[in-house]
């Protein structure tokens, strides 16, 4: 990234746990915290995740390290079992020796009492092994825990190191609670970000757009995901970088069907939409089966807007709750545009919503024939006095279909909104 | 891990893509290879995400083959646009300089002309962007696209290094392709895996059981997700560890609420119960607002017993479709034992569905009272005759509070049938 002025700061991020590695656990930390420190103008070079190995693990402290990176967030392994080997591997890594520090042992010991009395234990008896919570690396800090485990907060040369349990509501919790200092430290710089989604074409046709703009003074990044394509262009605040940003923007905006610039998601434009005019939202589900609703209800407060839905899997559940009719569920199959423009009047008539979206289609592996493949997703959308659908044919596995049909749904709504 | 015999051969995984570092785009690859690569018996000892930067790809690359893995799989980069490095930094990496392969140049060319024709592109201006496809590091082969970019399959001492797009279903179905090829090759061991699940106590109270058990002959691990615990036992093929791994196992048994020792999750417990049984299921969401639904039809097939059911965020609907007595959403509040009961046996009753559960809770992060704190979740399940509900109070954020309640969820269900 070619910038004037200052250089953008940037971090590293390794997650200790043989279940991020083995399919038993779905990291949520690396992805929460590298989103976190990129909103707030760090660069995250790398996330590294090892096996609850020593040896592994000090290599991969020390390969995070060996980029000179301002910050290193490591997760995990600062439990009670002999897996847990971040504040030894930490000490090894830094050159000292671990040394139980008095804070961490006063922290620990409160919050097992708190646990023993909660769940009928025996302090005496679970204390021992809680006991190595409070072994740091020798000049280290402690950051206060959120559950049991107390975090480290330790420094190697221009790094600045800190270590939190691998729980995702610790290490949210913790990490938020180091960011705000880091914060009013001044740390982070004054960054903007540009961000240009686009709903309806593929990369080969937004990245020539890209290609062809001057910019060099942006960090430019362009993915695809969900079916949509989205660019980013970050950049340190002044104004002949904004302007490049500002052109960039513009001549995607000109040449591809982008549907958001300021950042906000078609979740966001949607739930927005909704709340700011009053209206409510219900779904009727097939193929999707709950998902689109539980994307609806993400975001807290969604109750202002989402009334809620029927999951109609079957199809005995679409001619019952949705008052499809048989006839038509015979005649077109409930992989249709008519089924599908049924199933979203009838939820609205079921609930009361304001509008409401339908979703059917074939999510496979199984169940597609020629005339409906795998991938053909029927989806409607249902507002006082009209009811558009869309036809959509999506690659990849069930999960994908079914992930890109609620994308399609919430982009109906966006349109039929007027958006 | 001490074994006799066999060594298990390990992996490493390199993930390459600024978007999966800034929070745009969840990795998937990493999470797949990774644990298909687990089931094979190999042990996978680091996944390494890093930015679109030719620098730090190319150092990631070198500390991946550093641990002298039997197979690398890199994530990624090969794309058309200038962040795709992944080519030229594994030449870099390997000490090789880039060539065009003509097999995939002629790859590449066929699937442009593809996309080009079913897009209405002019090939002629597309194919130059996508030719860079075609360059390999000398010397290496070329795994045949899923979509339009050819992988590439390299070798380094002893390490066997594939390449693949980042497009989860083309890197999903090229590593399939590969991971085949190796098996028939006999690079896999025969190692057995025993898992043991365990729902309702904590890890302190499942951690001293297996550390009061010899298992110098299992590879053992321990996580805690979802509000379950998982004890995973990994060993190559052999009476002594066999037996070492049935005693703890049994040990586990005794001391703790185990509900599966079959490597089945609860998801596969609760399917196969009710397909064995012909029974059929129906859900009734308030707090979940459809991931219950979701997660019971995530797997293919579930329309063998899953009907559907009423989404019911808002009190109306719990009123309408469930039939939910509105003086008993005010007499109790939307949020109780008694409302979860009616919930699910309206959605048993609006659906025929000879089980239903339902779900309602405070998922926060608002919403809570000193009564009804952020957390409290009620489930219940309807069977004919009978409904059971319990109370679960989960720790954690809004998404983790929701997650645990599809889980408690199943485990009730799982309960009722008497499992």
């Amino acid at each position: 990234m070619a910038t004037p002025g200052r250089r953008l700061p940037t971090a590293a991020v390794v997650l200790s746990g043989n279940e991020l590695l083995d399919g038993r656990t779905r990291d949520t930390n690396g992805e929460y915290v590298s989103a976190d420190l990129s909103a707030r103008g760090c660069k995250v070079v790398s996330v590294l995740t090892v096996a609850d190995d020593a040896e592994r693990l000090t290599a991969a402290l020390r390969f995070s390290l060996a980029a000179e990176p301002d910050v290193l967030v490591i997760g995990g392994g600062l439990g009670t079992t002999h897996d847990d080997l971040t504040a030894a591997c930490l000490a090894q890594a830094l050159g000292v020796a671990l040394a139980e520090h008095p804070e961490a042992l006063a922290m620990v010991e409160e919050r097992v009492r708190a646990v023993a009395s909660r769940r009928h234990l025996d302090f005496d008896e679970v204390f021992p092994l809680a006991r190595r919570q409070a072994l740091l690396p020798a000049g280290a800090g402690v950051v206060p825990p959120a559950g049991v485990a107390p975090g480290i907060a330790a420094r190697a040369g221009r790094t600045r190191i800190y270590a939190f349990p691998g729980v995702p509501f610790e290490f949210e919790r913790m990490w938020a609670g180091v960011a705000a200092e880091l914060d009013a430290a001044g740390l982070f710089p004054d960054v903007a970000v540009r961000i240009v989604r686009v709903f309806g074409v593929g990369e080969l046709q937004v990245a020539p757009i890209l290609d062809g703009m001057r910019h060099d003074l942006l960090e430019t990044g362009i993915n695809v995901g969900r079916g949509e394509v989205t660019v980013r262009l970050r950049f340190v605040r002044g104004d002949a970088a904004a302007r490049q940003a500002g052109a960039v923007v513009e001549a995607l905006q000109a040449g591809a069907p982008v549907f958001s610039v300021d950042g906000r998601t078609i979740d966001d434009i949607v739930a927005d939409a909704l709340r700011a005019r009053g209206l409510t939202v219900a779904v009727a589900e097939s193929c999707t089966g709950g998902l689109l609703g539980g994307r609806l209800t993400e975001r807290p407060g969604s109750s202002d807007y989402v009334l809620g839905g029927v999951i109609s899997y079957a199809d005995s559940v679409k001619a019952g709750l949705l008052r499809v009719p048989t006839a038509m569920l015979a005649q077109y199959g409930a992989v249709s545009e008519e089924v599908a423009r049924a199933m979203a009047e009838g939820a609205r008539a079921a609930t009361g919503a304001d509008c409401a979206l339908a979703v059917t289609g074939v999510a496979g592996p199984d169940g597609g024939t020629p005339e409906k493949p795998v991938g053909l997703v029927h989806v409607a959308c249902s507002v006082e006095g009209a009811t558009r659908a869309v036809r959509g044919s999506f690659p990849g596995d069930r999960a994908t279909v079914r992930e890109f049909s609620t994308t399609a749904a919430l982009h109906l709504l966006r349109q039929t909104l007027g958006l």
